[in-house]
């Protein structure tokens, strides 16, 4: 994967100079769970070293400081499933489910105006908002997935522009490579859902797949998409992937909820990985996705917030809790730990992208892709890290949201300080946001 | 219901001056659902008037201005069901459900301390910061049920000295009154839940109840509590509170999860009031309360977000929420729609709470007890309100949080300015906290 860094732009560390972020209450998210009062190095974009203050002073004698106190420094979010440009209808589609929006003639009017000459800049500004709101809220890497003609191009260079890390699906279903700008993140071909899975379709899938392209499909979203599999082809939505060969550690199951144990064990088996959404797929309606079985199968599950028409947020804190509450209402008050839910906030996005170490973990060699949360408010507070006992992590996934978050480092630049986008000026970006809704809304409802 | 106002404390009015509210997007929630461009006018602690700028600057000439543009203004939240002291435990009783934690000795042990002496500061910090929390996050009404000793004549304390209205629940199971201190708010007599039901308490409540008593129970919150009741008395809680006369506009059901449609009509038609949390019992597994089907009878629905301990957060925006996602996972996507979300976090608890036209509405002569929230960030963009069609309700519902709470006013005096508490030094609220946590922590832990 492709940084998204532009040089020489603002909030960049002094070329060549190391930097300790010192203070801050560390959570690595390495394998042992290393985390307390540690320094992190930053040198080239990369973590250089993780250790106590004194010897990383020691070792990095020249480095510029940054005094962390009053924080929490852990790897940046990733969102691995997002629809940016559908920011600018938040609040526009609301109380229907996933087909009721193809009955809803103004949803349907809001995307042909996206994917029109006339309505670029309207894309443009809701996929600015989007994924400015993602920086400001601690994500640091985003799979966008878009929707309207020309999404992801304009997304691509948007997310170049703005600093965030992050990757493109592409837009055609014969998976014909977009004309990718210089800069531009790596891609995922899409296989878009079930309504869409034709024979041809899914020969072509597998021709991309075997080239050793990644994949995403919105796969077993709903019962009414299993309906339509099985009657197509005679069996579901699992088992007809893995008749094509699609299930791979190279394919990205997004919300996959109705799967049954057999197929859960295909899945795992299988390495390919789930992107859960819970807050869109509640709202919707859809059900509950069997994240507690996927997770104690050893299957990979990263987070994503899907769009704001389903969602009305990017804020992947929130999307943690929701998660956790969830799954504890579906399978009991201990399923899927606080623990395995950051986790699959940060490094499960980071493997379902296929930069697992690259990203989503604090250690040495790793991007320097963290972010800074304040403690000194009642969400963060209480705050009690010592041996044996933490309520840190429960604390960011049930009590924080992305407005806790102060500061966002993306390959060593800042791109959030004091939470301030440093790459735009975030109010114009808010304010284009309107005038494109109202311009919208006046076409469409 | 008293007002909690304290006299020549920091951010009050000039005596006698009116004030008017300008140019923010108003939510009266009134009958009639007014809303938009207008002026609210504050006088006494009162709303004076509500109507168009001009004409409100023509009928109170000498009155003070606030610009709240680039604010929403929308009546106070009302936290019906709160645990304050528990803010201290934050994250300490994790992955546990709600019969779990009689078995979690650290628990117990907390209990023990918090209500002891030597732990009264310890108490006495997670109620403040409790608190505070909610100001700050726009409720402007709690009721507060302590489970510790002392906790309510505290809580009672500290809401007079923090500026925030409400009522507590009173100590022991026998309904004495407490020793109200100058400035008390009223008090909610308490039932405590199926575990403490004996017939001498059903017959107690029964008498109190008779007296005028608003009274206040952990009802039918899981299904081991349902058992409890069928193995006693032979019928079910809602049945069971009948029996004794206990259904009636003063019974507030907190939870109410396991109640059959016959019980719900028996609710409905006693006018009994339902507190749901819903963050709370997804949390613990509780199950998801059948609130739809509550305000599809017209009974009346509150909001609580319980206790730290099962929630982690006070944030009323949240719970708004989670109120909507889990109700439409249950339910449908079209299921308690936003609107009547924000009616039930503001006129319901006012309603349940015994004071409907006294706070959780914008008209004449209510109280003034209002926030305002920030729009100018990306939770609140695209906003777009105007006749026929407006997302204000829906961003507020499911895209705000209480951080974008920037004013709090209660009784027409502001308690929260520009994010802060006027009140009490927040920052040394959560340094208290802390201290009280470790303290705590290294005690039972």
């Amino acid at each position: 994967m492709t940084a998204t860094r532009a040089a020489g732009a603002p909030g960049s560390a002094a070329p060549g100079r190391p930097l300790l972020l010192e203070g801050a209450l560390v959570l690595t998210l390495d394998d042992e769970g290393t985390a307390g009062d540690l320094s992190v190095a930053v040198e080239a974009g990369r973590i250089a070293a993780v250790g106590p203050k004194e010897e990383l002073r020691r070792r990095f004698p020249r480095a510029e400081r940054k005094d962390c106190s009053g924080h929490i420094l852990l790897p940046g979010l990733v969102n691995a499933h997002l629809h940016p440009e559908l920011h600018v209808l938040k609040g526009a589609v609301e109380e229907l489910n996933l087909h009721d929006w193809d009955d809803a003639e103004h949803f349907d009017d809001a995307l042909a105006l996206l994917s029109s000459p006339e309505g670029a800049w309207i894309q443009r500004a809701g996929i600015r908002a989007a994924l400015a709101d993602c920086l400001l809220t601690g994500t640091t890497c985003v799979a966008a997935y878009g929707v309207t003609v020309g999404a992801d191009e304009v997304t691509a260079r948007e997310m170049v522009e703005l600093g965030l890390r992050g990757v493109v699906t592409v837009r055609d279903v014969h998976f014909a490579p977009v004309d990718t700008p210089p800069g531009m993140p790596s891609r995922i071909y899409r296989l878009h859902a079930e309504e869409a899975l034709t024979t041809a379709e899914l020969e072509a899938a597998a021709r991309a797949h075997e080239r050793g392209e990644r994949i995403i499909m919105h796969a077993a979203e709903t019962q009414y998409r299993i309906r339509l599999v099985r009657e197509r082809f005679g069996t579901t939505t699992i088992r007809l992937l893995e008749r094509y060969g699609l299930l791979s550690p190279r394919m990205l199951l997004s919300h996959a909820l109705y799967v049954d144990e057999e197929e859960q064990a295909l899945v795992a088996e299988r390495g390919a990985a789930v992107i859960s959404s819970p807050a869109a797929e509640m709202k919707l309606s859809d059900g509950i996705a069997p994240i507690a079985e996927y997770l104690a199968r050893g299957v990979t599950v990263a987070l994503g917030t899907d769009t704001a028409v389903c969602n009305n947020s990017n804020d992947l804190f929130l999307e943690m809790r929701q998660l956790g509450l969830v799954q504890k209402l579906r399978y009991g008050a201990d399923a899927v730990p606080a623990d395995q839910i950051l986790r699959a906030a940060t490094r499960g996005g980071a493997r379902a992208l296929g930069a697992e170490g690259e990203f989503g973990v604090i250690v040495e060699g790793a991007s320097a892709d963290l972010i800074l949360v304040d403690t000194a408010n009642p969400r963060l507070q209480p705050l009690v890290h010592r041996d044996g006992y933490s309520n840190v992590v429960a604390n960011l996934v049930y009590a924080a949201t992305g407005q806790d978050v102060t500061d966002v480092m993306i390959a060593g630049r800042w791109v959030v300080q004091d939470r301030r986008l440093l790459t735009a000026d975030a109010p114009a970006i808010w304010q284009e946001l309107e005038r494109a809704a109202v311009h919208l809304y006046d076409r469409i409802l």
